[in-house]
């Protein structure tokens, strides 16, 4: 039987969180057609799996529309209550602290069901892609190649994966126990399936040409394998059990996240869920030697937790058990992330670690946040291949910390509590309160600060990064112009931009301005203009717009396109609303467009013709409504103002003085290539750089919307 | 050819935003399966049409989980800028307002395209009703009898309405001109077509039998010819366009609300719109006898616009109109707004005015909120049909201030300015302005006070209401439980209940009070405990509890359901979250249940065994993210605390003291029956109530989830 060809820009690999977050980043830069998503299982997970959402994933959900819909059905978590043993051995409730730390995010942690999430994102990549890009069910990749001649041309398919459509069998993993939904199967105690699969020769093969392979295929990762990257780390012999389900229970604290430990019966860690659902984790045993998977049940776990809650009771009635399932802790990272910058692999293919901190989820999503706005602008050829090498040094750097992380956390929580300070062998409360409240400021995801590179112009002194050489900033910030004081929305380079509450100046509607901001794949300069009614600073505002309008952005715009295509302007002034006018500001920074976005509804509008954009412009002043939001205060931005380009993730690139245009255009020298080097552009259609670069995925499919954009008469009809 | 005979509870005339809000009203309580909702137009609105929702609508928006997508889709209003000839003659922007008036409410106006709104309620519809309740389109009603000898037997259908299937043609309403969409054919310069549909004797046709039928049919009401109720009022000669465009122009507010009065070239108002959008009203015309509507155009209302907004330039690209139409201000009311209380009219069909104070939409949609839920508690047999009287004399009282608005209102929107002092043709600006701004008051629907009845305890003397004659109270409030410094969220009896923000005591989340009491049918009894800490205080809460438990709950509510199922009793404490238990609390405040509701999430969720309600017991006390809401102080209550009773439809009902159970029980034996009456109830399920009823609207349809709820195991293991 002949194998099918195909080709396609990107393939990706498994379609759990980090993989659907592949697909979601893809499509919404317009690259739906040419992307595909695969998973061997066939099945959607409908219980049970991964679910807290920490603020920083929040905040990217937010940037993707998705945001709101997880805040409402979510349950929140807001307070963590420590149970320990009294000085009797009796469990009492030793402390309280929030669960979020104030001030770090708009959002707090929250906790829900993974289908719920995997839902949403599905929805978004139909709708981005206009139905074009949906998950492959039960299609397992057998064989990978790069061809190492091509890696280098930003034009070929280097990449050769062969891919067999299974049998529903071979697709639908099997149910270990009976009594209840569980997830047995996947968890580190059961064996990988894969190998099993690729012995078998039967079914269809399809031979695709791929650009790139994400590989988000879990802790069994074929791809990591196929890459000959190596997993580095160790396992303890914890085992773990874990329930959700309804409680029936005198115990006070069960809607808070708890940390229990009791004298000698072990440990519970409570996660309160949406819907009435409460998840448990249980510890089991101390050591794997002592047990049988086969005779795990979810009434044997209950009965360790029983132990754990007396002298409260715990009760949970068969019928309200909504999923179970049990584990073994291990720390892990991957050597390598990548594979000629052509083949990478993320989330649980890369790292593994408890699922206590709520972080595997989040930071798999993070992964390919972090990669595919790369890969998809080396795709369009707006960006050199060379910005594709800090995926690893990024990446790897926080799984690393992760690791050391999870690794002290989870023996603080599966100790035995000390039962005196001079008991050396049991676990201080003290230090797991510590950790716990550290923990939770790296656990939000905010912290994350990524190194000097070409896309993060910082010093190389600040070295942040897993070792992985990267080319160099091109242009360094001046940190000072952010005052320290202004905490923990202080505009750091390398770190995310935390968001700020501004006012529109056409239409005094108050926004956070990350907002603006949505993930569309766009690099950002914000500029921070100061106060236009002061002659000097309008003077160094008219320099920069000037040349903002006609040297930087025309550079990498092509020629056709709305201004704001590839490098959006967005301006944060401090002039008071009422005192001045929309007209006042120079042109650049309130250009005529014809599309404009509402955030959060999920739409790019566009009018037939070029108009004002009146939502480029906001200030930090008073509203009716909603307060004073004091941005340039929480930014530590002073009166002189400043000039700060944001990546396309969402991550702070470069801190400059207004004036420091030389700055502005050598940063974007590295990381962008001029328009005329572009394969995809908006005016001439996706549809023609798909035949000029022999696109070939599936030709009945090409029908998107996104690559037939006709422009019709873009030219404004007396515009002022 | 012999007609079809059916059955149903209720039947919902019009399909536009009142006749929406009906079906939703009665589908969120469980009729979905013996509601219908026809409409004579076979289209749904795609652009154009009605827009503006004020905040009282979006509260209601939101107690069915709709607020936030409207809030998030839709352009806010923040902003009126007045604008008006100076001295020399000159348009100049002579005062900015806010468009919503600070402390109101939680929401501000905003303006969404009605099609959007119809949208959400049809998905609302086919949710909550498992797709049984379905806008039938393109069915005109012909003949509707009333059985007086039939009304006041609850389980009877004395109403009987002959419904006839439109061909696609009749049902298509044409388009007068072609150059856009426009809405000329539903504008009061367009002739009604239902005389002409009439007499056509085609088509097939079917015969209704319904316990109660709406009216929801437009200005040209065919429900309120049937009923013989008369429109009373009067008409102007003001004529005036209105265009939905993108507008290219040099005027510095428009993405404002603007009033534009130009010395002698008309007025104009502006409402910015989603989407880029905006919307233009503009006077064409003094008099209606100088306007053929054939020769109407847009270019000929821009032509007008253009004249007001000189100096400055006002250009639409032909490609960027969205919508256009024109109409005539009239202002009327009907005289009676039901018939034996089995028909009434609502919306249009009732009171006509001009758009411009973005009234209509939402005053209709009021109209049907009112009224739904006392039609489905008297079909439930929970409410005695005495209850319905109070439709006519609450909803007809609010027509009549409306149209006094809108009287002057317009009347100063569309008159000349006064050159000076002197000029007493001219109207005021200083006068306009102050109408304008006591206005946004009555505009934003907060300050509807319902007079005194069964349903509203308040005395006699306080009259808000049209004259009709209502039962009158059981039990009278004591308003000064809520002290006057409490200002806009003040508890007033006969006003809807403000929200505050509170905390979950269980799981310390931030909330807003009202989002707890959703739209689902049931009546609150909100307990302001006051500090349970103090002895004197807890004994007071333990009798009442005690009451609540054993003798005002029980009576109402059917055995085997849920004791929150009909009167559900919500908790706000004064006691620090911090320094009490949920188990502090009594028993009937925190009860063992098998439903909870997150708000916002659409949905009710259910465990299989009853176990401890986590979502009862609030506190005002501080939070971790949010601040400290306040509540009593916003509420007004002070450290006795007090009682409150909620209609379901979030009026205030009654405010009494904590130990007056006399009263509480008094006002509920007038407007609830006991269990033992009930024709509907959870635990039977509605298929038995159906049967009993031999209610048949279509036995095929029957499968509604919520009609066939077996209640398995209801009861606790191990509770505590």
């Amino acid at each position: 039987m002949t194998a099918k060809h195909s080709y396609c820009d990107i393939l990706i690999v498994g379609a759990g969180p980090a993989g659907l977050m592949a697909a979601t980043w893809a499509t919404a830069q317009g690259l739906g057609a040419t992307t595909r998503i695969i998973d061997k299982r066939n099945d959607k997970i409908f219980t049970g799996q991964a679910d807290g959402l920490q603020c920083r994933t929040l905040e990217v959900f937010q940037s993707f529309g998705l945001a709101e819909d997880v805040w409402r059905q979510s349950n929140h978590m807001l307070e963590i209550c420590l149970w320990n043993p009294d000085e009797n051995g009796r469990l009492h409730r030793s402390s309280r602290i929030p669960d979020t730390i104030p001030g770090i995010s708009r959002w707090q942690q929250v906790v829900l069901h993974q289908g719920r999430i995997e839902r949403l994102f599905l929805d978004k990549i139909k709708k981005s892609s206009g139905d074009q890009c949906r998950v492959e069910r039960g299609v397992l990749p057998e064989q990978l190649d790069i061809d190492e001649s091509k890696i280098d041309d930003p034009t070929a398919y280097p990449c050769t994966v062969t891919l067999r459509q299974l049998s529903d069998e071979e697709a639908t993993p099997p149910q270990l126990g009976k009594s209840a939904p569980n997830g047995l199967f996947r968890s580190a105690l059961a064996p990988d399936d894969t190998p099993t699969l690729l012995q078998n020769k039967a079914g269809q093969r399809e031979v695709v040409h791929a650009k790139y392979v994400i590989g988000c295929d879990g802790a069994h990762s074929w791809t990591r394998r196929s890459i000959g990257s190596k997993m580095e780390g160790e396992s303890t012999d914890f085992v773990w059990g874990v329930i959700d389900a309804v409680p029936i229970t005198n115990f006070p604290d069960v809607r808070n996240r708890c940390a229990i430990h009791s004298q000698d019966s072990g440990s519970v860690m409570i996660i309160p869920r949406e819907d009435g659902l409460v998840r448990f984790y249980i510890q089991i045993s101390h050591s794997i030697q002592n047990v049988d998977r086969n005779t795990i049940t979810w009434e044997a776990i209950l009965g360790a937790a029983q132990k754990t809650f007396a002298p409260y009771t715990l009760d949970i009635h068969p019928n309200d058990v909504s999923w179970w399932t049990a584990y073994v802790i291990g720390q892990r990272t991957a050597d390598d992330f990548a594979k000629f910058d052509r083949v990478f692999i993320a989330g649980d293919a890369c790292h593994t670690h408890s699922p206590k901190a709520g972080q595997g989820m989040n930071v798999s999503m993070m992964d390919t946040y972090n990669l595919t706005w790369k890969i998809c602008s080396v795709v369009k050829g707006h960006s050199p291949r060379s910005i594709l090498k800090t995926y690893q040094s990024e990446r790897r750097k926080v799984a690393i910390d992760l690791i050391t992380f999870d690794h002290k956390f989870s023996r603080l929580f599966s100790g035995k509590p000390a039962k005196d300070a001079a008991d050396e062998a049991g676990i201080s409360l003290d230090e797991f309160k510590h950790v716990f409240e550290t923990g939770n400021r790296f656990a939000s995801g905010t912290s994350v600060n990524y190194g000097p590179s070409l896309i993060v112009g910082k010093r190389a002194e600040e070295k942040q990064d897993d070792g992985t050489a990267v080319e160099e900033p091109g242009a360094l910030s001046k940190p000072e112009l952010s005052s320290n004081r202004a905490g923990e929305t202080r505009i750091e380079v390398g770190k995310r931009l935390n968001t700020a509450q501004v006012v529109c100046q056409s239409d005094a509607r108050p926004w956070q301005l990350v907002d603006w901001m949505p993930s569309d794949g766009r690099w950002r300069v914000l500029v921070f203009c100061g106060d236009i009614r002061n002659g000097a600073q309008l003077s160094k505002v008219e320099k920069l717009s000037e040349y903002l309008e006609h040297i930087l952005v025309p550079q990498y715009t092509p020629e056709g396109d709305d201004v704001d295509s590839v490098i959006e302007v967005l301006t944060v002034s401090k002039s008071p609303r009422l005192e001045v006018e929309l007209t006042d500001y120079p042109r650049a920074l309130r250009p005529l467009t014809t599309r404009w976005h509402q955030p959060g509804t999920g739409g790019t509008g566009q009018s037939k013709v070029k108009s004002q954009d009146y939502w480029k412009v906001f200030t930090d002043d008073d509203t009716y409504h909603e307060g004073h939001g004091h941005a340039y205060e929480k930014y530590g931005i002073d009166s002189r103002g400043a000039t700060v380009v944001v990546r396309p993730d969402g991550y702070v690139a470069l801190l400059i003085s207004l004036e420091d245009h030389a700055a502005l255009g050598e940063f974007f020298s590295r990381c962008l290539l001029p328009a005329s080097q572009h394969l995809w552009t908006r005016s001439r259609g996706a549809a023609e750089a798909v035949e000029e670069t022999t696109i070939k995925h599936d030709e009945s499919q090409l029908n998107n919307p996104l690559t037939n954009v006709g422009r019709e008469a873009a030219v404004g009809i007396g515009a002022i």
